[in-house]
């Protein structure tokens, strides 16, 4: 199992990410796209400055939107997983 | 339903981008422009580092101006949406 | 009405910007032109990290030096704005 | 009058800049040259992330050196005056 | 022995480096590839401004995974270790 | 008399630069040279977020080494002085 | 005596750096190469923006390791030697 430290979650991918036909990027469309994922494991939380720790959001089994380029891919036991901060996720599907 | 984390907000897009017909950007146009929208989802707020939640100040049903090329578009459910931090926001129309 | 958000004022322009007969740009001469304003809003201030708030020193209908770089354009109601925050105001004219 | 915000100070220019004859520059005489003035109004001073107010050490009256190219250059009523932050003072001519 | 400073810890590299065959990289896949690795030593933690002393979450023995092109390598007695912070491990193997 | 703000040092210079007889640079050999030089004045500390006043470390009469590319060259009364802050100061020679 | 101020340490160093024999440098063999050293002076110690001295947890005699780019070289009384920051530093060698 893979337990991520402080503030990182796991992901698992649920949507695969588009091909683009290239072309020059124009500046209206350059916003970064997100992808979705659903959170197999979470950290124990960051801590601040303080000393205090303080607990994610985002718990295991929801799904994320995150920002596609945040991240490392990690392949553990054959699956593909993708370890972020929390500060990545944009939002919880509900 | 979309729950953005933190400080972040979830907007629907009420004005079009204009397209800019092209030409060498002189710098006294340079300054970015902002577009409006509405305000579908709000974050639980963000932690300072003394550990407390600042809640936000804008609030679900708000129109919203913001900084054209923050936050990060997402497709939901046939919907665009964006989903930005409340700093990105300039100010609320009232 | 257009209410700033946290540290952030409206101001509408009451000098014009000065066309500039171009050139290379000496050192000597790089600093940023400042421009002058009327303070026509203003946010409720910035949130420390200790959770205060902190309010503003600029006050509404104050005329106010910025640098001219400074802020967001806002088109509103057919008349023109900058969204600029209370860091980028230099002095007050009394 | 002008009314600095914050930690920021008016100056009027003592001496003027020497034209440098032209050349590359080398590393040993890259440093910035300050230059002179005196203060002729200083602001209420920055607030800390505790929410206290930072009296300047700098005063009106005083003669000061800063550094050449900082602060913003600002024409009002005639006369040329500099804004910039006492972090931009060097030193008190005493 | 290495008794490694702060929040830094001495790892033992497990999985090698994948040489990749050349060709230019595409923004799909450019994120880091981790690697794995066994934590040799701990440091005693790093010391917030406020002057407490942080534990590490990570312990001796544990194996990890972080980020390939953090940390510093150094060889020591004929070994070759990853000396690097906390916060380049991404997760613990369980 | 120059009386320095802050956590600002001035200083009187001993040792005179060398100069280098030019060619590329080598990796190995960009480490900035230091140089040596005699505390005249000192700052009365910098005064941190809690609104604390820190003395220096260095005083008036120090011998003192600092990194040779830090501060700002002042000429006052005919000498020339150099005035940085004392994080740029590596040692005191006792 | 060299008397390093704050955070800093003296070192004198023990091995030697390594000539490369030059070309192109390979992505997975960039990471910097560290070097070995004596603590020959230690400094007070970091003040934190609490006012707080945090002591080093390097001592004097210790044998270190540290990053090769890291410091400032320091020619005194005929040695060499090198100040760097605790920070920079990766473990004691016990």
């Amino acid at each position: 199992m893979l337990k991520p430290l402080g503030d990182r979650i796991v992901i698992e991918l649920i949507e695969e990410e588009q091909t683009t036909a290239s072309g020059i990027v124009l500046p209206d469309s350059a916003k970064e796209k997100p992808q979705e994922g659903k959170v197999i494991a979470v950290g124990t939380g960051r801590i601040t400055d303080n000393g205090e720790k303080i607990a994610l959001e985002v718990a295991q089994g929801d799904r994320v939107i995150y920002s596609k380029f945040a991240g490392t891919e990690v392949k553990y036991e054959g699956n593909e997983y993708l370890i972020l901060r929390e500060s990545d996720v944009l939002a919880v599907i509900q």
